[in-house]
């Protein structure tokens, strides 16, 4: 008898109907003769509608307090489920993240788990029971509430399915899976059946907002196969592991894009050891995300600085930034927020050569101009005018044989 | 230094102005150099919603899970008022049932208090800390969530007075005291400044809907003064406690009523041992509530039974009595709605004669036709015609001079 950890988003909640059709499908896995857990998120925009809540009657809420208040979300999702899972028949019981032994540290509203102790839910699964986990929470060691951050509720999944030594963690939303570009930009783009733990996170922190990093981190890790699926429908989704089919012919999996890149140049900045520091660290210490820096070669010891933030940092980071460029001898200053980031992102790419030279003439011949290079292992970014971005997914998933199936 | 728990109803805290209001009024108290705790129902028509919700992914819901969802209506307005209390600079911490050190036993939805750790809450007491308790709800032996069903927020501030040894109990609501009768029936009855516990009892089980009796039952256990005021305004309240004023000149304190009554009469019924258990013990096994019994004097072994019910049980009522009435070799059966109930109220009339005399006097002169009488040491009431029972409490109300100040 295998243990699957199942994860339902909020969306897939949203109403009783969705919620019996969630059930129905959990009792299908358990059916099948699986031991199942399962981590609900708040119904629909539940968390949303408490925030709100929250800020009408404080405007600088404590995390404190504002953590038991959204766990209250999970914990109506998890019983609801729960009802809903009695009503076909099936042994169900709902536990807190606190029941559920998920302890977490002190860092309200970003908590991070510390360790779970899985003897409750072991004690349910044993009674024969379907358990019902309410997810984004744990408590500290004050028996305090918790709550996990964004992604919140895969992460408690992730780590229960770990904790419980699960076969698999399946996250169902109503994302189908992974993508070989973001479909909505292009319609052709193609579902992949699997995709490495690395390849998925290189996509996240270029541009793909299909899962939060935190939980495929976590499910790397401790080896976790995670597969992304929809609640909606029957289609197989994507697996996150470890291994992806040995030969994949096509060695670039994904594009990945970016709307929201603004780009910053430092102009006539003097090379100096320092220099760096003195712009970087006050911009850290803004909360402002530098992604790509790049120096061009010094010449007379005069050099050129540029970096990216996200578009809607730009204005925080300029007040930062043109203080310490005048400060330090720079010639100017520019913010531009009109650009936009692409990526090529494959495990395979690494062993291979060839692909940058693939990509860079595949744009140029589209007749987009590269601004800035950045590579990983396994992903080659290219900062190019965001007006173009469409167009460089268009080209480089046909390129690369996107289009085809894998 | 004085304790005080307050307690603060649905209606009190149904949006974010209402609770900033609570705040305010709990930041006074605490200004005024008191410890407090403060026990909260859930927003306005949370719980409504929220079983409504259960319903409709389950029409028959375990009540464990229905337990768990139904408390997280109590965690969101706690948690709200402590944020409101920090809005205006007060230190305040909500704590669950559980936290609250709340133990009940397995009866969910209708669980009992079997004990209070009040640990953390002396603690964060002693922080400085005022206490914001989630009402309604406790844990079990198996650390899982329980609900106290109706008054449970209530019986929770006194249970929780009890436990702290507070030096009163104040329940706020839009309910704004006890009053001579009824406001709504008869405009000029007057809030009275105290009330004695039984009075309070006795005016509950024959109609007042001011209080749940639960929780002055146990006040009464516990000799916990128990206050009953309005959250919209200052005015002064009731407070229920042991000993009322000495010297009331006035003995009888409240006309209560109640329009909701039926009347079962079985006429002929063989005057044997036995009979009235064959009758009463299947009526409570289905759930249905017998308040008045009379029995008449018996003639040639055959007596006439008459009871009275809740007009909403008559039809239940008649269905488990008439083949009872049947079998025993009654003459007839026959079920009446058209009832209601009148009752004077008053601790000094257990010493003083003549109060029976004078309210049935009044009755006559009123034409009002008595039906059935019964009488405690601090009551008498009167089954009366339901069309007649305003007249009746109008008439009462002025005899006993509840009309002038007391």
């Amino acid at each position: 008898m295998s243990l699957i950890v199942q994860k339902y988003g909020g969306s897939s909640l949203a109403d009783a109907a969705k919620i019996k059709n969630v059930a129905r499908r959990i009792a299908k896995t358990r059916k099948a003769g699986n031991k199942v857990v399962v981590v609900v998120s708040a119904m629909g925009d539940t968390t949303d509608d408490l925030i709100k809540l929250a800020f009408q009657v404080n405007k600088d809420p404590e995390e404190r307090e504002l953590d038991v208040l959204l766990s209250t979300g999970e914990l109506v999702a998890s019983t609801l489920l729960a009802m809903a899972l009695h009503g076909m028949g099936q042994h169900s019981i709902s536990l807190s993240g606190a029941q559920a032994g998920i302890r977490t540290d002190d860092a309200y509203s970003m908590a991070r788990i510390t360790d779970i102790d899985p003897s409750r839910i072991l004690k349910e699964l044993n009674k024969g029971n379907i358990v019902i986990v309410a997810g984004f929470q744990g408590i500290n060691k004050d028996s305090d509430t918790t709550t996990l951050g964004r992604g919140g509720s895969d992460t408690t999944a992730v780590a229960l399915a770990a904790a419980l030594k699960a076969e698999r963690c399946e996250r169902y939303t109503d994302v189908d899976g992974i993508y070989s570009t973001d479909p909505r930009l292009l319609p052709k783009a193609r579902k992949l059946r699997d995709i490495s733990y690395d390849e998925m996170l290189e996509m996240v922190s270029y541009g793909s907002k299909a899962v939060q990093p935190r939980a495929v981190e976590l499910a790397e890790v401790y080896n976790i196969p995670f597969l992304v699926a929809s609640s909606f429908n029957s289609n197989p989704g994507t697996l996150i592991h470890k291994e992806v089919s040995m030969e994949i012919v096509n060695k670039v999996r994904s594009i990945a894009y970016d709307l929201d890149v603004a780009k910053i140049t430092i102009l006539g900045v003097p090379d100096k050891p320092g220099v760096a520091a003195k712009i970087f660290v006050p911009l850290a210490k803004a909360g402002v995300s530098v992604d790509t820096i790049v120096q061009n070669a010094s010449v007379k010891n005069i050099t050129d600085l540029t970096f990216t933030v996200a578009k809607s940092d730009l204005e925080a980071a300029m007040k930062v930034v043109q203080p310490i460029a005048k400060a330090v001898g720079a010639r100017q200053c520019i913010g531009d927020p009109q650009w936009g980031k692409v990526s090529i992102v494959g495990s395979g790419m690494q062993n291979t050569p060839g692909y940058a030279a693939r990509m860079f003439d595949t744009l140029s011949k589209a007749g987009v101009n590269i601004q800035l290079i950045t590579t990983s292992e396994i992903r080659i970014t290219c900062i190019i005018e965001r007006v173009k971005v469409k167009e460089a997914v268009t080209v480089l998933h046909q390129a690369f044989e996107l289009d085809k199936k894998n």
